[in-house]
């Protein structure tokens, strides 16, 4: 009968770990540089010893591990096997065999965004529901959809990329995936940055905190919440690309709650009205009672993700 | 061990029924009223003595069925509890226990769209594929969205209901469902027919063998094979919508193939090139490799899905 689980979130610095026991009580946290060179052979080594660390550290025994999670910043496939992890520099393998054979322990393996909607939903603001999709609005859009408590992966485990969903025809600055008009372009913060220079140049001599060229998506933020109505503008736009674009995505996968987490999340409960007012205008009707919440675990959902992906 | 499926698939006026071998032949094909008076209450029944004759009929023992599966026209959950289906007169009540009461046979539900959907990709336009989206292009917009070979049904239930994603603002027509703006509004039959009156209308003179108020879907298809140009145009337009919407729905759910069925699709291999070319410059990258293919099964789909659902 096992009594812990590991879950492990692999970014391109660095790795972040977490023991936990069965019900997902994180015990410890540390983190570990994640060594990149030579197409990134030693970050699983790395990461074996890590855990044969900890557990002599506590004084556990192996056989009281229910396995390791892990989650990478890339496509993975139900099997485990990775396709290109650019920022790790891996090619393709298979992940789950090979950290089993460095630990002897049971390993899972998902996509960090798709690991990171699942720890959200085990125990952090989606907790309760089944059906989820997480929207993480950091220096992009990233998504991740659960669906019934599994991870809905895609059949090129492109599943939940709706930061490039499009959104707006005629956009002339293009998209980091390739495109022009992504969802990312607006929602995330540089699209909210972006949106606020927007409007800053469409309003000249308009009176606003705000400064163009120079503001952050926190400051647009701060500025909504004082009541700025250049930025209240602003959050406008980004709460009709945002809201319309999760309408559509209910449509299509039907869940019972939006996560939304990423670092424009921590303006707060601020943002769900401005979100919510342009989803139900366009909204299927048996998709209006959804729920919208803040994520709650932070930079922590993908440890928790990962430990939940082996008891899942 | 069994050797025979039942498929059912229930409409408002008819209710389809085959019997299949469990590789999928179609052993025989019936039809038999409907009967919604008293909320529907004797569908169940007629089915259940429908199973029954047939066997009789041909001689089968009710130990060499696998079950019966059988498709509804609304929503149902992952237990066959339906909610309401208006057409036939049904409120809440599991199917699943119902009719398996009346025939002694295991018996699996599901959503009309659905399970038509699992009958392309089992036997029809999608085979070979585990990931598929049907759209099917009639009156309305419907969907169907399979991954890894199972149905993807949402918490409402409402999972692939694609025709009502939000495609254009300002529309001033109301949708079914209420909305405006819906895809149904312009990639359905009675969409493409909107689409043409309105390019008729703006197009005051022009030459076109499409009569304003007169025209069907069909009529509008064979123009475009005749080389019309207002015709063209009106199929441009349809393209532009369906495609950047399948583009939308392919970073969502990330599907090997759309299959694309529906009496609009019986225009043939002519529509996928408007759809192909306005879903490629929007696609999300790792998407771009998605197939297009017509959907094979005609009006047979939901009851080889019916039956597959049973075999799944």
């Amino acid at each position: 009968m096992a009594d812990y689980v590991f879950g492990v979130d692999v970014g391109g610095t660095t790795v972040k770990m977490g023991l936990f026991d069965i019900s997902g009580k994180l015990l410890d946290k540390w983190e570990i540089p994640t060594r990149t060179e030579n197409a990134g052979e030693a970050i699983l080594p790395d990461i074996a010893a890590s855990v044969e660390e900890k557990c002599k550290e506590k004084g556990i025994e192996k056989s009281a591990v229910a396995g390791i999670g892990i989650g990478v910043p890339g496509p993975v496939d139900s099997k485990g096997v990775v396709h290109k992890c650019a920022n790790l520099g891996w090619g393709e393998f298979n992940v789950n065999e090979a950290l089993s054979k460095l630990t002897g322990l049971k390993v899972k393996t998902g996509n960090d965004a798709n690991v990171a909607a699942l720890g959200e939903m085990w125990l952090g603001g989606g907790k309760g529901y089944d059906s989820i999709v997480m929207v993480t609005l950091g220096t992009g859009v990233g998504g991740g959809i659960i669906l019934d408590g599994q991870i809905l992966t895609g059949s090129m485990g492109s599943g939940g990329e709706i930061g490039h969903i499009h959104v707006q025809d005629g956009e002339t600055e293009k998209c980091g995936c390739g495109n022009y008009g992504c969802l990312e372009e607006y929602a995330s913060a540089t699209g909210i940055v972006r949106l606020a220079n927007r409007e800053i140049a469409a309003s000249e001599g308009e009176a606003t905190v705000l400064k163009a060229g120079e503001c952050s998506a926190k400051d647009v933020w701060d500025a909504v919440k004082a009541g700025d109505a250049l930025a209240i503008r602003v959050a406008e736009k980004f709460g009709e690309y945002l809201g319309k674009g999760l309408a559509v995505i209910a449509a299509v996968v039907d869940p019972e709650a939006f996560v939304i987490g990423g670092g424009v999340s921590k303006a707060g409960d601020v943002l769900l009205p401005y979100i919510e007012k342009n989803y139900q205008p366009v909204a299927f009707h048996a998709c209006r009672n959804v729920k919208f919440v803040l994520a709650t675990l932070g930079n922590d959902a993908g440890i928790y993700g990962s430990a939940k992906l082996v008891l899942s």
